[in-house]
């Protein structure tokens, strides 16, 4: 019988919607193929040749999902943090990236993040690693080990970068990214390749015009960093003046929604223009609230991107964050909505636990498809979340004990995870 | 031998002062009577039978310092976190710290709180307990038993607080207080208490004048909050008309600086005339980012209360704050001062790392005496730090190591523990 054949017996928490989170004790859960078939109050005769896990009193939720990171910079994360983004990068992420030309020590780096990824509460991220075509094809062999389901890019940038990290020319960049895109493409199961210019300032206009072709020859998604910092934003207007605004500067290439997705990271200063055109296009948002701090860029106004009804989720973003956490991400969220709430803007209420919780799973899981619930027909990434070490005087209910885990737990309290019904341990 | 002689062996770090961080590596450090004899290259003749622990690659730092964390609200930490202070004493609070009456309750949830605290990084810290006087004495005891050096205080609390809590009068909230004082002020080696009205809108004139004179019979120090939030402000305005800040009316009863010390934890709405006389009178701020971003509170301008030298150390406010772990209550004061700097007041540059580190070791230290540095003369409180588990794929130095403890690290982190020479774990 296919291993992804299952039941999970005991307590379940997920969302429905932005609003609340469906809280549901002493259920059965079945998966078949790796596909929810939903909750029953007892297995039904079709399923009762599956096996059943009884998860006892702990608490079943989706895996939660990273819009944004850098498998690259994970080696120095919570390393130099007392920097702005474009200092950070001259300082910390080009120099530190550079290293990743010799396989050697790209082994030694992305095998410390793939074996840290797979213990996570994560079961799905979209990757960024660095312009060399070796070390990236090397990190998505690893990822694939880990069973977790990821979008892995080859980093591109042809300008305004150092020496010893720049690619030669637009050309050389996009010949380098056909050949990954042609070697790697149909290779995996798990892993899918992602485009990934790194951001306006990196990429020439002619790269990105190449780029925009490439993504509609082979079909594939893009992940780039959109309206981080307002130096940034000044940068791009001087690099782009033809371009209405940033997002925009992305968008004459084709590089900026439609179908595969598009994902955004940060967008802490987007204009009401560029919001408009991401709605319009399906761009996600991957919403990084605590790189933002860490790099002093600023609280990205996430309840406005709800209200309006974009795509968002969350990010981790390494080594602008310094943990692959996404527990952390949601509490970050939560804490700078309600800094901003505070400081900034008061018309814009803080997010709650239900709405992080959403972001973290249903909000970023819409980018991979079905992913991020356990409603029926929902691909099932599943992390079983044992909280005892988290001690307690007195019982507590489901939701509060969720919470708990979101402020308090890490890749400790992941006692079993699934990604689409695959046991990954 | 005094078994708080010893010597370490290994890479230590600590501060001299704000501005930076001491490393040592390969250094001696000797500890004779649970006192600091300093650095040696080699070990001198005096103290060549004291027993020698080497560390080896680890790193020693001073043990963290928390000066405000409230053991009643450690049971439900990281639960009902959507919700602002008024609301939250109401709905959280309240409710909770009324189960402290009842004596087998305390003993479960302090048990708890102590065994979590023990193997903390923290090695000291200011704590407020609840109105109960049996339940305080309860968490003295159990605190004394885990060696770490604490200030623990009875609550007060006779006005506008929900009766099933509320203290029936001044009189009897002030002789239960004197009663609690008698029995304990002698009794523990580790634990001194400390007077903890638990803000002016929880206690009367009447009340207030009276712990101002217990403070000076008994000769001990307070603790109390102040200028957290903006509608305690205004509430304070109401409730005292003649004091002209908040701060003020603490003055007014002796409760505001002077020997024995005086912390006050948040201050992030402090007039310039609240902090000139917090200055004059010196006055500790327990600055508690977390909390503050929590509870919506806001963020306090600790950089200019460093530039005006004023006493600074940091607060988990367990459970404003969801932990006790004051490496990130140190990472919070980072990226909430880069948060503040960036959306409130350019002109006050974010903190750094080192200054990080100050408030969590020296600055809070200072208020226990010559407490969270190695140098000559300072009681020795120890932490080694063991970073195995945060892998790298090269070698780093002490400096950035420490920097990756702080960001990524925890409990599971703290290899050794000794507090004023005496060996924890």
């Amino acid at each position: 019988m296919d291993s992804r054949n299952f039941i999970l017996k005991g307590n379940f928490a997920y969302s429905e919607s932005q609003q609340g989170i469906t809280a549901r004790e002493n259920a059965w859960l079945v998966c078949a193929d790796g596909i929810s078939q939903g909750f029953y109050a007892e297995i039904p005769a079709e399923y009762r040749d599956f096996p059943v896990t009884d998860m006892g009193d702990r608490i079943a939720i989706p895996g939660l999902i990273d819009l944004h990171i850098h498998a690259s910079q994970y080696s120095y994360r919570g390393t130099k943090m007392d920097l702005e983004l474009l200092d950070w990068l001259n300082q910390n992420a080009f120099p530190e990236e550079a290293k990743f030309k010799d396989l050697d020590y790209a082994k030694k780096a992305y095998s410390i993040f793939a074996e840290n990824m797979k213990h996570s509460a994560t079961t799905r991220a979209c990757i960024f690693a660095t312009v060399h075509e070796e070390a990236t094809e090397l990190l998505m062999d690893l990822m694939e080990e880990t069973g977790l389901k990821t979008m892995i890019g080859k980093v591109n940038m042809d300008r305004n970068s150092p020496d010893y990290l720049e690619e030669a020319s637009a050309d050389a960049s996009a010949e380098a990214t056909v050949r990954w895109l042609e070697k790697t493409i149909h290779k995996y199961r798990n892993v899918r390749p992602i485009l990934t210019p790194r951001f306006i300032p990196s990429c020439s206009d002619e790269l990105m015009n190449r780029l925009g072709t490439i993504r509609h020859t082979f079909g594939i998604p893009v992940q780039s960093h959109l309206s981080e910092n307002q130096g940034e934003i000044s940068l791009v207007e001087e690099l782009c003046p033809e371009a209405d605004f940033y997002g925009d500067a992305y968008d004459r290439c084709g590089m900026f929604g439609g179908e595969p997705g598009t994902i955004m990271a940060h967008c802490v200063w987007s204009s009401r223009e560029e919001l408009q055109r991401m709605k319009k296009q399906g761009v996600f948002v991957a919403h990084c609230p605590q790189s933002n701090a860490n790099l002093a860029s600023g609280i990205a106004p996430v309840r406005r991107y709800l209200d309006e009804g974009l795509s968002v989720g969350l990010g981790s973003d390494v080594a602008g964050g310094s943990t692959e956490s996404i527990f952390r991400a949601m509490v970050d969220a939560i804490q700078a909505s309600k800094l901003r709430w505070r400081l900034v803007d008061p018309s814009l209420k803080p997010l709650t636990l239900e709405e992080a919780f959403y972001l973290a799973t249903r909000g970023g899981g819409a980018f991979f498809g079905s992913v991020g619930s356990f409603e029926r027909g929902y691909e099932l990434d599943v992390i079983v979340l044992d909280d005892q070490n988290l001690k307690h005087p007195q019982p507590l209910g489901v939701r509060d004990r969720l919470e708990r885990i979101v402020y308090l737990g890490d890749e400790r309290n992941v006692w079993k995870k699934y990604v689409a019904g695959s046991e990954i341990f």
